[in-house]
């Protein structure tokens, strides 16, 4: 089975990824760009059976780290 | 407007980070975890008009290294 996890940084915690990104496009002259935030987006690809508790686990644990990012879990 | 930018490795790329995701995971005790690739998502908050022409130019110069990642745009 697959499962996606999608992980962004929750609001108001500031993404240098995203600044830079949004200055790089700056740069190449694309204005008009009010905001550019980054996250991850994690594909798994999993036994079958594997239980939603268990891949919330996996994202407490591991893949997100809850004190400055939310994630949202999607099984395909 | 916004629009979202996902960016995943093309199948068949290596993906280290994938497979250092899967590493640790299988550390922590997560049998039946076969397989992990980790991608991007972009959020952009643009100039309401913003066509996905230039959505599409700004992925080809700066957010996706076509080469080796493949890109969907999605505008919300």
């Amino acid at each position: 089975m697959k499962a996606k996890v999608h992980v962004m940084l929750k609001d108001g915690v500031l993404d240098p990824q995203g600044e830079a990104v949004r200055h790089a496009l700056k740069g190449l002259g694309f204005g008009g760009v009010q905001g550019v935030r980054q996250g991850k987006v994690i594909e798994l690809d999993l036994e079958d059976g594997t239980s939603e508790a268990t891949i919330e686990e996996m994202c407490r644990k591991l893949l997100a780290n809850t004190v400055i990012e939310s994630y949202r879990i999607e099984v395909l």
